[in-house]
């Protein structure tokens, strides 16, 4: 029989914490990144080159699998782990941040929201119970509750407005839940924007309904870094210790960094992907830009002392990128999730050592200085 | 102390062959299929994915290559099998059929072919001399002769003039072959178009300039099946037993079984893996169209005998297809690749055993007989 979901707390270093989530798919280590499967696929990655990379979860779109292929579709087809060949662990999202960033015309209501799907045209109703039937459907190991996200910055009236509805279907979330067989687990999302009153009573509201883990949602939408990570702060410091936390959408590695010093078990973000099949690594040296002509005669790999791209040049990857070959984005969509996971493992391992402010500095004066001289 | 170039024939049966080409960089089993890496990839497949399907040997495109990034500099940075992270066997083409087919602006004069770039618009000369020079840079085992490839229907005249040139071309290009570091091969090539008098006059000269290959070039440039494979067969009656023959660009899995039939060893082709971006698999069922809706929810693999394309279903190639997701590209390509290498595997245990009739019937009845039943 598959383990339920469990979070246990292994090590805490200042705010920074290190752990383990059991899930119905396996064992998550946290602090986690999650790659991002929007449509069943993280973007040009074969399933098993992800698992490779060092993931232990991604992240599945429930917008996206709704609309198509369809949540009853891969149901009957066995569920999404099957259907996408991930047998690890999935969270899925609840949709309602790609109904207000994707979807045409939509009406947000007390009942839910209905919206006009960017591919057929179809209006779809999106409610807090559809949002759980669907992402059952998929069989998801971690599902979130509909929520409402407002773009920053905003009135306070509205981000009081959609937190209070955000709160509202929380509890409607909850009691959707109990429908979904044991095993899966289901998170609450803080929301308020950047007002520190209102994350404080939206954290406080969840925290009162209780929730397997507690995400933070409506951030790196539009602030500065210092205010995404002033409200992690202060929202990290209301939440249960025993339960995992999950800022979404976040981040750079530098976030992820900041935002594990803060508190922050579990991260997603289509950073790594995106970029990496514009061309751009993340790598200790900050992020080097492979479509830089600096890079045509250079022979060295990403970094020497990685063999996580497989021993393919600068010159290569340059090459790839500038004409624009699949390849390219495959690499370095590789690379990128390679290092993101490297560097969530260097967390782990410094959090557990107790050392945690020795690697954050260490790691942020690597990626200041820069990249590697150019090659002679 | 890597091998020099070396054929041996190790089966016959009836005109098919099998045998074995030693290179600098490896054994090829023939008959082969040559994934095509026509700008130093494979398109969307990692250097490993074509080696696991059964490539012992690609084929690289001299007319990209020396455009973009420059022979010189791969050259420079260790060769096209360095540069590429493929160790094993490669064979380059000369450039001049793409020079026809790509490149804007050009004439073709005695000396060779100056055309304009179809990257930057720059003028470039392709001389034989040059095209020799070009794919020793590149470091590659098996070299292609210049050849003036003109496509069909064509007047008598102007075959026999392109004939006629590329046979002064050849000797150029085994002169300028001395050259090149020992261990590499050289391929003549036949032109004649759909004339058996000029195909016959072009492979007599050849032979008696001698080369270490030859290579049937200009078919599979849009005449029908049966004139390629009449021209396939009285070519190959005129070259020597002890060399290999390279039908060039071709072709569909039939042209390909076919053409063996016609004691042909090897083959180069993009159909695999252009088929497989636009969403078609080659099986032993023919050409599944995996964009037909009829596969939606359809939890089968392409071949449920195969576990080739990693057990990904129907129904989950269908929706990365239609969701124009990059993993469909690369899983189709890698699918088309190996039941490419497959096919040629087929291939050469049917003609060890003295088979090859039965396998070539059986092949057709499958492929004729068409898909699976749809799924109940």
């Amino acid at each position: 029989m598959p383990a339920a979901f469990q979070f246990r707390l292994i090590a805490t270093d200042g705010a920074a914490r290190c752990g383990e989530i059991a899930t119905p798919h396996g064992v998550v280590a946290t602090p986690a990144f999650m790659p991002v499967g929007t449509q069943a696929t993280v973007k040009g990655m074969l399933p098993q080159a992800v698992r490779a990379g060092g993931a232990d979860i991604v992240l599945g779109n429930t917008y996206h699998l709704m609309l198509r292929p369809g949540a009853e579709r891969i149901a009957a087809l066995g569920g999404l782990h099957t259907f996408m060949n991930w047998p690890h662990a999935i969270l899925t999202d609840s949709g309602g941040f790609q109904v207000m960033s994707l979807a045409g015309l939509r009406k947000v209501e007390e009942r839910g929201v209905t919206f006009r799907s960017h591919l057929d045209g179809a209006m779809v109703e999106l409610t807090p119970e559809r949002a759980i039937e669907v992402q059952a459907l998929l069989g998801s190991d971690i599902a979130m509750q509909l929520d409402e996200c407002v773009a920053l910055p905003a009135p306070r009236a509205d981000l009081e407005r959609a937190m209070r509805l955000s709160l509202r279907w929380a509890e409607r979330s909850k009691r959707a839940f109990e429908a979904v067989p044991a095993g899966a687990a289901l998170f609450g999302i803080v929301q308020g924007g950047d007002d520190a009153a209102l994350r404080s009573a939206s954290a406080q509201a969840l925290v009162d309904i209780g929730f397997d883990g507690y995400a933070i949602g409506g951030l790196a939408v539009g602030e500065p870094q210092a205010t995404m990570l002033a409200v992690v702060a202060a929202v990290t410091a209301l939440l249960p210790a025993a339960r995992p936390r999950y800022l979404m959408g976040v981040g750079t590695p530098e976030d992820l960094l900041e935002a594990v010093a803060r508190g922050i078990d579990m991260f997603d973000c289509v950073l790594p992907t995106r970029n990496g099949r514009h061309g751009v690594a993340f790598t200790r040296f900050g992020p080097i830009n492979l479509k830089n002509a600096r890079h045509a005669d250079d022979p060295r790999p990403l970094d020497p002392d990685d063999a996580g791209e497989g021993g393919h040049s600068r010159a290569y990857l340059h090459h790839l990128v500038k004409a624009n070959e699949m390849l390219g984005a495959v690499l370095l969509s590789q690379a990128n999730i390679c290092y993101y996971q490297a560097l969530m493992q260097g967390m782990r391992a410094a959090i557990q050592a107790g050392q945690f402010d020795d690697f954050r500095r260490a790691s942020v004066e690597q990626w200041r200085k820069g990249d590697l001289a150019p090659h002679a």
